[in-house]
């Protein structure tokens, strides 16, 4: 697959597009837009999210992959990065369809670019005089991460910032099957939403559950859906997420509370009723 | 009422206003943002928060209705959605001062509609060409509602979107007056504000004590004040809250808190001193 | 030091900046800036953000100072306001740099101005007609700074908003040497980061301990390290944040809450290895 040429070029009109998706929090996140505001005016700026879970790079690049398709084309910044400051790289990916994602080389960014047409070029983040002046080893959005995106916005070339390189890749989250019970499914939790629901590395093919089947999550007494309302207020339902993952939820409630989960714990799902 | 013909139309050198108020968090308010960048990029976009409290229609409706009169003539969305997917309409109203609101019908909009001046044109978001394809079930938001500001703030006219509908409407709070004690008043708490302060469903003439009169809050001394700094440090004060509500907050404390309370509680508040 | 002419007028294509950074929660900083899309349309507006610590103006001095020399010349809303409605001022300071702080005058802006040039103009904002009518005691934030800070960006003259006053100041954070236990420091917690990292009144130069040197930090063994991941999984680090400060953090952790401390505490840090 080619970048379309259209993607590569923007109409006269039309002003760059910039997204930040990061663990930072409000604050660290508002300092780089501040620092995108500075070097790149003329830039719409759209912070689709500061409060990835803390240093959970799998579940950052399962949210930044369910955003970015949504977005314009564009540059966007997806940062969790708790090898700050280390020999770690800080990269920028161009995509297929002409996006150019920017952060850390330790597997985040590389689903997003799958999904955005996939890897069309990959440079380290290099060159002193496209960085603010002393980088600070903590605070590489601020310092590295913005300014590039900043320059990239403004026309300065992907190749200027540093030599070829191959991103790190994530393993791809996959569901264990319970050979001793038929149908049972054993899947990770990617990411807790801020319903609390519980979405799941499985996709609705590893569960074979027509909508309306009886399940069993964690034990509870669950319904394969397909609205949180299917439910009755309190019930556990079973339905594909807006991103397309399988996710578990309680209808009006917090389904990670209620079963204490969160990122990285498994979660089993059975087909049929309590015993 | 009828809208202003200026307010309907907008100088050529002016973008459109979409706003958002929702409890999706940031990241699917993010998403949405997304959405509306892509569809009408030349749109002024406001987040005035993601956080409302969760699945809570009534507390959403106060605060959109506090919120809205202090934002341009525009586009607001408006989603505490507990019902998404379900036979609960989308739905779009024009207010009298020229606003569209659009969210759910499930009461959330109306309050909001009434202080804008009035329900001016009430339709279901029915055509199928002004969503994105193949809906989510789960994220109205990010599929049906955002597109809908995207196109309306494109210049498709509302009439276009659906049939005319009557919007469903909330029951307005009310206070209930205590008969055995005088001047006693229970009220709802309708939201919980970020200093922990409890906005009550209660209007400043339903409480019969002038500013510096002393009063019981659940049982605690408080005085009846207009700034929170009124009270020493941790001492309780009811005031009118910025939306023109009554309110029980803690000085430099967190009223919600201390008392145990949250959205739909009942508050008492008595006249006089303690015994 | 006298503001350049450069940074006091605006180049005829670019529209003013306006940031927000406060301790309103979403919801509130929304309406704010609902207010200055009302009253100054052409302003690019920034929430740095919306949840410093509530009602302690050391830590949102600390983190003002930090942010603003990030972001562009521009007009800057810095808000924790406990006094809010008493006879605390409202002020807005023209810095060197030709920057105007807006906020109370708690002695919460003063340390961004110094690092902005100093103070070069403070008024009080006092003029009844560049406020909104009858501002409510509870909501300065949306009543009389934001509007102050549109009527600004669209030109008024800081002059005509009210008379010279010279803004209170804070006493600045400072360190305790420890004279029984040789290059012992006692700091107190300035802010609390996303990543619960202990940001503290202390410089570099206030703990004599080159990078790798063995620390005792609240009796835990840590070391003095440039970047989080310097330390295993788990332990602790000292470091300079970003922002200058030194500060205490938990590798992939928590250090707030591992130590229990938060804003205004007093943290020892000691030289040397446990006994």
């Amino acid at each position: 697959m080619t970048p379309s040429t259209t993607s590569d070029r923007r109409a006269p009109d039309q002003s760059p597009f910039i997204s930040l998706t990061t663990d930072f929090g409000s604050f660290y996140s508002g300092i780089c837009v501040g620092v995108l505001a500075r070097l790149a005016p003329a830039a719409r700026v759209l912070v689709v999210t500061a409060d990835l879970p803390r240093f959970a790079v799998t579940a950052g690049a399962v949210q930044l992959r369910a955003a970015l398709p949504y977005l314009p084309v564009g540059i966007h910044l997806g940062i969790v990065d708790p090898g700050v400051g280390t020999d770690r790289l800080p990269i920028a990916i161009r995509c297929a369809r002409g996006d150019v994602l920017i952060g850390p080389d330790n597997g985040l960014l590389v689903p997003a670019a799958q999904v955005l047409g996939g890897v069309y070029e990959a440079r380290a983040l290099a060159a002193p005089d496209l960085r603010l002046p002393n980088p600070a080893p903590t605070f590489h959005g601020r310092d590295i991460f913005a300014p590039a995106a900043a320059y990239l916005a403004d026309g300065v070339p992907l190749s200027r910032f540093g030599p070829s390189i191959t991103p790190v890749e994530l393993d791809r989250p996959r569901v264990e099957h319970d050979t001793s019970k038929p149908g049972a499914v054993r899947a990770v939790v990617l990411f807790v939403d801020a319903f609390g629901n519980l979405v799941l590395g499985a996709e609705p093919a590893d569960l074979a559950a027509a909508p309306g089947s009886r399940l069993l999550v964690q034990g509870h007494a669950a319904t394969r859906t397909d609205t949180f309302a299917a439910v009755a207020p309190g019930g556990y339902a079973v339905l594909v997420d807006s991103s397309g993952w399988l996710a578990v939820a309680v209808n009006r409630g917090d389904a990670a509370r209620e079963l204490g989960l969160g990122p990285g714990d498994p979660v089993l799902i059975e087909v049929g009723s309590p015993a």
